[in-house]
């Protein structure tokens, strides 16, 4: 519960209409009415502006509306998520060491921790001070969560792994599973040993079901500020760039390098032992094979400039069509041929 | 254990021979023999189905098989479900909060609830009647779970998430992490709060680490009877509609509506806010970009109907065979201008 | 720690050099110096091999580097793979039934196993010796697993199942959940239950969060040093032969047949009820819908053989240039057509 003055100033915006109205929460802008805020992105919620009864609404500078009070800012999908999280959420109260979870006598939990009942953390594992790890958490031996993180039920951290400060990982990840490698001994495979670790820098955010596996030797990286949804397949030493996005069921192969602000589209591939430049766009369900300079967009398995890729596929869908033409071509020539001979 | 005639009646069918016989259970139709039950679907069997020493074979109308018990009814398949479950499953005894769980006292539990060591149900969570949790599941604050349904081991359930009746969910799954939104403020992202929830309607079936994100705002909705294969992934606001079928590692990104009675092949994906119609069906690994009206059969990325695909696959197989063709055209054209501009 | 004689008799190599030398760890090449091995698989490194500071480098045959201690031996992947082993990799001492964890009176527990806290073990199951069960296991009933095994944090094994020797489970895998098997009854679905098992033979290793259903009635079943990486689907019935490896993300439908020795990579789909050959390679994102003979490697949807794929490919990116030349050409047809018929 705020005034819309203070959300105001919370987001650094201005209020065009009542700001002592008390905003009790946010409610899209269909279902607002009194006590809500709402947020005008679509245009096409433009011209219904005027019939909302929510207390106030989040919009972009040059729009008014007499009779609904605004609150006019340059961003107001990145207000929409401040103030949000203004609204609605709470931090819980730090509970400690709850009933029913087994902490290491030599593990190091900082202040203001709460460690779920199910929970088992082993020997010197560091627990940074505000961080809550839900019910059924893991952390092997030597493991490191930094501060202010929330750690979802069932997430499973193995030895030595290291994430840092307000990281979110969702529920059953898997932070540190041995990277896939083996060595053909001319029948069989022989395991190599995964004796690197994981790091996770600060403000990370790991999806559901994630696995991310430790290095063979040595570290696989995910830089501070990247965004990775569930069910992504990160494999060992590879490099996540800061602030980049990795969509669902991203596959990223062995000791590949993603660079910084990407964006990989859902389902996507990428091959081992690759470079992706900063700022790259990967479409989904693209394959890529080899190195991409920064700030390309690209699609299509192999992966081609994504234009590029727009045409080739109405081209494929066009396959049965271009054969009939070079057919059709093919017998006027002959026709062409014969008549040319004859004379 | 059964009589024929007690499967009769079970399943509405006919019983052609002995109806007193005994059964014991279901088998394969290449194993089975005395006191077994089998069914004969594939065409090929039905020759072979005068050898079988099964003391009862469930099969279609039609079919005559003098010495060889007949369990007719006019669908086979249904009739082998129906059998096998009476043969073969017996719901255990429940066994209450059993050692070792850890359930909060505000928690509302049914009767006849069995609740494996290692869960942990947190405040106001509501168990209906008959279900089962086994070991290890995890239930955050105020969700909500129907009668008899099974939850099997190391499911997660987050807060508020509600689940209906008779819902099977596979071990490992995720219901209720948070959805993938972040607000870009011009160099990171900024988390938006996912402040809906799930709600799983009944006679739903959840496959093994399958991820359904919580709504933004609002409900991410699994409707009534629809059945979900492992390791798919559901994002923030989608609804999956009745008796809709999505195949193993299915992806579905925000805000997208799949209609009643579809069914979604393997490692398919959907993009998001889209909406595809009732009754179609997308074939495997397809990439579905927009909106699909109903009963459409569909392929490909980007996805055309199926029989469109089948016959631009084959094109695209034979492209350089169209290469070269088209490059002999080429010759013979230039050869013909020469010919035809000579004289 | 061993001396460079110790690791040479352990490999069957030869040293050239100094073989009384300690080695302290293994090390990648660029880093390596005093106290540590390394190994040279890219020619690259052959040219910097003088100026190394390691104490010893693996190597193949053929190579000669005064001042260098060599291991000198035919296959210097392996040899790196057994010496990080022999280096780095020491079996924890046996806990036994550690505090937290809950088995079952009936359960048959082998001599030196380990059972972490938070693991849930079922009425007659079978852990063999050597075992290590990391926290939050849950076995259920009946379920078995062999010999020296690793099953990591979260692990989940369905009833019956059986697990052989030296398996290793990476954390998060679902062993045995249901098959997705559903008989249409004209509107809704009507579940099959499962009643088969899961039955995975020695050496095999699994990745995290893989899902592995049990069978419909039978066996799936995972054939001896079979390696599966993470988020793997294998449905009901499917077969993995020997030695075959399964790359991350890779979905094989119901009652499919991989040979030995195959390699399907990641991100690619089987079709159900087909049959794949030994020592098949299968391209990453590959879809494979009908059957193919031993030997082949083959790449896209619908797959062909991967030299073939290449060229369609490339065709594929050329189409937009091919259909302007196929405009071109018509055009010229016509303008013959006009001279040949006006004379």
């Amino acid at each position: 519960m705020a005034t819309l003055n203070e959300l105001a100033e919370l987001i650094g915006g201005t209020v065009v209409g009542d700001g002592s109205v008390t905003i009790k929460r946010m409610a899209p802008f269909d279902t607002a009415g009194p006590g809500d805020i709402t947020f005008v992105a679509n245009p096409k919620y433009l011209a219904k502006l005027k019939d909302t009864t929510a207390s106030a609404v989040i919009i972009k500078p040059g729009t008014e509306c007499p009779g609904v009070s605004l609150l006019v800012c340059n961003n107001p999908y990145l207000a929409f998520a401040k103030v949000l999280t203004a609204l609605h959420v709470q931090r819980p109260e730090p509970q400690g060491v709850m009933e029913g979870a087994l902490v290491d006598h030599s593990a190091q939990l900082g202040a203001d921790v709460t460690i779920h009942p199910g929970c088992v953390i082993g020997k010197n594992v560091r627990i940074g001070r505000g961080t809550i790890l839900y019910p059924g958490v893991v952390v092997y031996d030597g493991g490191e969560i930094g501060e202010d993180c929330l750690v979802h039920a069932g997430v499973l951290v193995r030895e030595q792994c290291r994430i840092g400060d307000r990281v979110v990982v969702q529920p059953g990840a898997v932070i540190g599973s041995d990277g896939f490698g083996f060595a053909p001994d001319g029948k069989s495979y022989y395991k190599i040993p995964q004796i690197g670790i994981v790091v996770i820098e600060d403000d990370v955010e790991v999806g559901s079901n994630v696995c991310i596996d430790r290095a063979a030797m040595g570290v696989t990286l995910i830089k501070r500020g990247a965004k990775i949804d569930n069910l992504v397949q990160i494999a060992h030493n590879v490099t996540i760039g800061e602030d980049t996005i990795l969509v669902a069921q991203v596959g990223i192969a062995g000791s590949s390098e993603v660079g910084n602000h990407c964006t990989i589209g859902g389902q996507a591939g990428l091959a081992g032992h690759i470079k992706i430049g900063d700022n790259t766009m990967v479409a989904a369900q693209s394959g890529i094979i080899s190195d991409l300079p920064a700030g390309r967009v690209v699609s299509g398995t192999p992966s081609m400039p994504h234009k590029d890729w727009l045409r080739a596929s109405a081209g494929v869908k066009n396959l049965p069509a271009m054969r009939k033409t070079i057919n059709s071509l093919q017998k006027r020539i002959e026709e062409l041929e014969k008549l040319v001979k004859e004379r």
